[in-house]
């Protein structure tokens, strides 16, 4: 049974698609009234104090979900917060990555909640006390959906109705890819898929990141390095191996630039309070960023995709889409104000700390997600209030136009930003990790959870992205992701190359693991397609399908 | 049988105690000859090429040991470097921790290697090929032992009988500790002490890190906040509760502050290329470093504990002693010069992130480490070179100088920086890790390694040092540290409070753990005394007792 409440006055997200017929608009007040025989029995564990929704958890509850998320498959124990972050470095402290998923399970109380808000959320999981959960969202206004059911599984596929249909990806999207920060010209590309060819190593695509572009701008190519584009492409396709590039969400400030001039003029760009474009720095350096919140603006930016697709290319990753900001004009320039105050001066242990968080600060700041504003369905907001919807309506926009240009044909498409209903449009990775053995214990880990919140083209970064990878470690990171739909090898500039050629004593065994991936495919496919038309996971903790060992309610 | 060659003109560390009485002085040119029926069999998978020392392992060969490190019991597949390190971001990229334990060996090869030197030493362990151990003296000078045996044991005991017994603690230390960067005043002791004897929870030490002090000067007192200094320590006693103070390494340059004075009058600071005293900053702010190395500067230094003995101290905790360096005076001018070059600049991606860098990188700097000097058994050398002999010289000069102020008296002593050979003068805790469940776990996997390299008396700041921990993680993390001889509980400032009873809920649970951890006492303190009396370890990876499975040369 689904109950939607709606608190104060929420900004809607599109993340439901289905929303029930009857709404039931009875106040949280009521909620914790015992015996009010038309509320399920889980309702009696909640309360509504001080703006913040309470639960109460037994000794036997675990919390399921939350997505995209750091630490175990059940979540208590910790505190989270949904606010998508561009955060390479995925240690267990961190209360965010790159997406927003605002929706968890308790069980055996088999209690499903979506706390629907485009802004900050805080869950507190059994983190101050172990036996309360309290959510908090920052706006006050969200729109709530509890969901009860006799299982997990029962509640995950109401859930998962409620959001709709997941995003469907081409079938060539389940072979294997290649991808790096740093394959900087065609010859790089081309080396790259004769070396998988030599090896006797299938590959299906392999990724182009910003390295193709001319200056990091959007919808440009590198004619210097890439002089043959298009000649590449087509080339590499009739090896079955298509390219994927990489687009970015910041538009770089550069006259002559077309995208630059057009968002200009059309006034597609995020403003600040007094209404001029918002100046941030990410790769390209100066940026403007598209709102992609604005019907307009949003077509208009899924349209420039055309550029690419008129070369061959059928699928493209989203990323800095949260949206990153490694710094704003304004902000940096507080920053070397302040760093004046320092100079020169004897600095004690504190205030030198204080100088070095100044400058570590700068990127994805408070500060500056405050400073710039979104029109969205009619209204302006300011963008930490929708914060979360950046990079969903970004993906969306992508997909509408994809579905306009070529219409009934299927793009690969997946984004590191994500909030729940951008499933219906592209799958994620998940995001910078780096080649730690703790990190493929957490993409194992995150699987069940993002497959609960609708989204099943997912992958990580097998063999890490950031630090040097190891042998051993891409042949068991291999071993996972031949399972994961989105299976892509992908590392950073500077750390070691980590084609799995690189490794020449380890080639039959990635071989091997390839092979059996291949062979999986029409298996893997065709549980996914099933995944996607019942609403169903595919991967589950087993604690989903076995009963759970009788828990003890202390560990001694 | 144990074999001792020497390479180039290597500096004297004191890690062997017991050198072997004939010096076998062979050219490691000749290792690699087959045939010779003086060396061992193990030997032929050794070869010198390129000032670098080879081996090359066989798809079964583990590789055991480097004391404290990051990633598995097994080291195999990744590069290490000994070069003691204040990180306190224990990621799996860190190559050094705070301890330099050039000890390790190869099973089922069964050959040990101790490589003595005081500089850089990197071990790429199957690392750039999985295959091949390479070891890399940054000076070429060093001591070589290789060490072979029927089984790791065996090995592991001879390794330990060169570098003689391990430190004994008092009984009380095997007790139970609280700790926290955050009692600032007696109150804040008394009240976690009365807290504890509140919950029924038994309690043997409290450790007062750099709050104690005035103005973080070593061998001070903050009068204002601890008045009456004396009779806490002595009514806390009287509870049969021991403080523990912390000693840090860098001494502040403050007029009229003794220890200052004298050391600047005695010459026992470190100097730069000129011959003035080099300036850091660190917790008071800027400092000179006391020449740990130099015997008379030692001996001085130690003695000035006696301040706090006499105040009825009977342990205390070397810190900051790699030696930690948050800046120097002459970096930080260059880094604020440098800064200049980016202010009012557009700057695009790379040189924002190089803007960031170049502050983020101004602590523990190599530039640094270059730039100051030790007298050390006659001689001056640059730091770098004997840069894994500070915390070791700081902790050897205490303990010889307790023996001289109170002979036959065992205090309890520990140390954050070490090399081999201070395992006879204290033990270690792991350093400043945080509140993961990942380093449960990697401190779960370091007890092994630091046994083998003589440190008995070792844990970690259970529950976690940085971040916040959750009543959970601490719990479980009790549960092993009830068996770590040093069992201490220790967060950092800002952090969440951790004492036990801030978790009333799991108050029964901690109380069943820590009288476990009372009844096993008269057990652990037996078995670490057999282990220090026959060289054996408390700690060992089950492969070494169990024979293991056949391992297969791939995984498929």
């Amino acid at each position: 049974m689904i109950k939607r409440f709606i608190v104060g006055n929420p900004i809607e997200t599109k993340a439901i698609q289905n929303k029930p017929e009857i709404e039931t608009q009875i106040s949280l007040c009521d909620l914790n009234k015992a015996g009010d025989s038309a509320l399920p029995l889980a309702y009696q564990t909640l309360s509504y104090i001080d703006g913040k929704l309470s639960i109460s958890l037994s000794k036997k509850d675990r919390v399921y979900g939350l997505g995209e998320n750091v630490r175990g498959i059940n979540k208590r124990g910790f505190r989270y917060e949904s606010f998508c972050n561009d955060d390479p470095n995925h240690t267990e402290e961190k209360s965010s990555l790159y997406g927003a998923h605002n929706f968890l399970v308790i069980s055996p109380l088999n209690l499903g909640i979506f706390v629907d808000t485009p802004g900050s959320v805080v869950f507190d999981i059994g983190f101050t006390d172990i036996d309360t959960m309290d959510i908090e969202v920052k706006s006050g206004s969200y729109e709530l959906y509890l969901i009860t059911g006799d299982t997990p599984l029962s509640i995950i596929h109401e859930f998962r109705q409620l959001i709709g249909p997941s995003y469907v990806p081409p079938k060539w999207a389940f072979g294997y890819g290649q991808s790096r920060w740093g394959y900087v010209c065609s010859e790089d590309m081309r080396r790259v898929v004769k070396c998988y060819q030599d090896a006797g190593l299938p590959l299906d695509m392999i990724y182009a990141d910003i390295d193709y572009m001319e200056r990091y701008k959007d919808f440009t190519i590198d004619r210097e390095a890439f002089p043959d584009f298009e000649s590449l492409v087509s080339e590499l396709k009739d090896q079955k191996v298509r390219m994927i590039p990489i687009i970015d969400a910041g538009v770089k400030i550069e006259d002559g630039y077309e995208v630059y001039e057009e968002g200009v003029k059309q006034e597609y760009f995020c403003k600040d309070e007094n209404g001029e474009n918002f100046e941030v720095a990410v790769w390209p350096g100066s940026c403007y960023l598209p709102d992609m919140l604005n019907d307009e603006a949003r077509r208009w930016f899924g349209l420039k995709y055309k550029f690419l697709i008129d070369k061959g290319i059928e699928g493209f990753w989203n990323d800095m889409n949260e949206p990153a900001i490694f710094y704003s004009k304004k902000h940096l320039n507080e920053v070397f104000e302040a760093i004046e105050d320092y100079k020169g001066v004897n600095l004690d242990a504190q205030t030198f700390f204080d100088f070095v968080g100044l400058v570590s600060s700068t990127a994805n700041n408070m500060a500056d997600y405050q400073s710039f504003y979104h029109e969205y369905l009619g209204q302006r907001y300011r963008h930490d209030e929708v914060h979360n919807l950046f990079g969903f309506n970004m993906t969306m926009g992508a997909q509408e136009a994809f579905n306009e240009l070529v219409p009934g044909k299927r793009f690969l498409m997946f984004s590191r930003a994500s909030y729940i209903g951008m499933h219906r449009y592209g799958g994620i990775w998940t995001g910078d990790n780096a080649s730690f053995w703790s990190h493929l214990l957490m993409n194992f880990k995150m699987l069940p959870s993002l497959n609960m919140c609708g989204f099943l083209y997912v992958g990580a970064d097998m063999g890490g992205f950031g630090s040097n990878t190891s042998e051993d470690l891409l042949l068991r990171w291999t071993a996972l992701s031949i399972l994961t739909p989105l299976m892509r090898n992908h590392s950073a500039r500077g750390t070691r190359e980590q084609e799995m050629y690189r490794f020449p004593k380890a080639v039959d065994g990635f071989r091997n693991l390839l092979m059996a991936r291949y062979r999986l495919v029409p298996y893997l496919y065709s549980e996914y397609m099933k995944a996607v038309r019942d609403s169903k996971l595919m991967f589950k903790p087993l604690g989903f399908e076995y009963e759970l060992p009788r828990l003890k309610t202390s560990y001694f």
